[in-house]
């Protein structure tokens, strides 16, 4: 039975597993949700997620949430993005752990407050102290990857489909590549990666939509 | 050789780390860690960890960063709360990852901003924005203690002492025990623990050296 991913293409977390999905192998399916209509507050949608979120990987009966442990399940029925070793699985944990805190989180809260927000519903200092947090973020990731293609060992992990979450998406919000020599390479060899695809080509949704 | 933990009182984030130590019975210490005087931005601090952050464990020649990480070494090491099974551990861990992502990076950061920023840099827009993040952040966990004793199965783990990192301090942030009764009655039943000690009780650092 494929695996069924609830996602829609603005959420760069539900991006984070759906890009390892696409490059697993594993036959996988999107299912919308429909954010922007108040779907992930809805009761059907909290009894799949009580913690109200995409994304939520169904595989069989088993209902798995937190794009950290989905990686981990795609991980595990592919044998991929996880690691050499114990020790880069450890590594690569630190880096979906620091970026769930450091980088995601606020790159999706600053990207939705900048452009899916009415324009009257925009706080200029709000924005402006995200930015400031996620700058410092932006430079501990961009000083590790100086001198390496990969976060963790040598080959694409879930490390990186975790900190790439928000950094293929147009909207701005503050991040430029070209501010970010190292960063901006690293994303370039994930784009080259054999089944890439940015967000709104993977996942169904996009702001194209509701224009 | 007893571990030692570079941390300070005032961090949720140590804590999260601190706690399990301290009801672990292993050997460990405290390193104090100048935060307020920008050790986490020094060379030296940023060579133990280049994402500049507590806590550290340093265990040998081991360097562990992120609570979550550190959690999980304790569990190695101690046998103690990792969940009966594989299947509570995932559990764990995706509660872990939902706190770093909902609630202790937000808890902090408004702490932060509400207690140990200047006043003339304390900005109210920021604060009620964050204050509303994290209310919801409570109703979920909230929701989730209602008739559970503990955040995964029937024993304390590293859930609970990831989730309540912030929840002791005395200082205003806007969140209230009271307004949460299922949060309330989980953080008396932490407090019980053998061994249980506040943050400031526990590690070295807290406003009162500061006043």
């Amino acid at each position: 039975m494929s695996l069924k991913l609830y996602c829609m293409g603005e959420s760069g977390n539900a991006y984070k597993a759906a890009l390892p999905l696409a490059l697993s192998g594993l036959e996988w399916e999107p299912v919308y949700v429909d954010f922007f209509n108040g779907e992930t507050r809805s009761k059907a949608f909290r009894k799949l997620n009580p913690m109200g979120e995409v994304p939520v990987l169904v595989d069989g009966d088993q209902v798995i949430t937190q794009s950290g442990l989905i990686q981990m399940h795609i991980t595990e029925k592919s044998g991929k993005f996880g690691g050499a070793n114990p020790s880069e699985a450890r590594d690569i944990l630190r880096w979906v752990l620091w970026d769930n805190h450091k980088l995601s989180s606020q790159a999706g809260m600053t990207r939705f407050l900048m452009n899916f927000l009415p324009a009257e519903k925009r706080n200029a200092d709000v924005i402006a102290f995200a930015q400031g947090r996620l700058a410092a973020a932006y430079g501990v990731l961009d000083a590790h990857l100086d001198g390496r293609d990969w976060i963790v060992g040598d080959t694409p992990s879930n490390a990186d489909f975790s900190c790439c979450g928000y950094l293929f998406y147009p909207e701005p919000f503050g991040f430029e590549r070209a501010d970010w020599p190292a960063i901006d390479s690293w994303l370039s060899r994930i784009e080259l990666l054999p089944g890439w695809r940015h967000p709104y080509d993977l996942m169904p949704g996009s702001p194209a939509d509701r224009a």
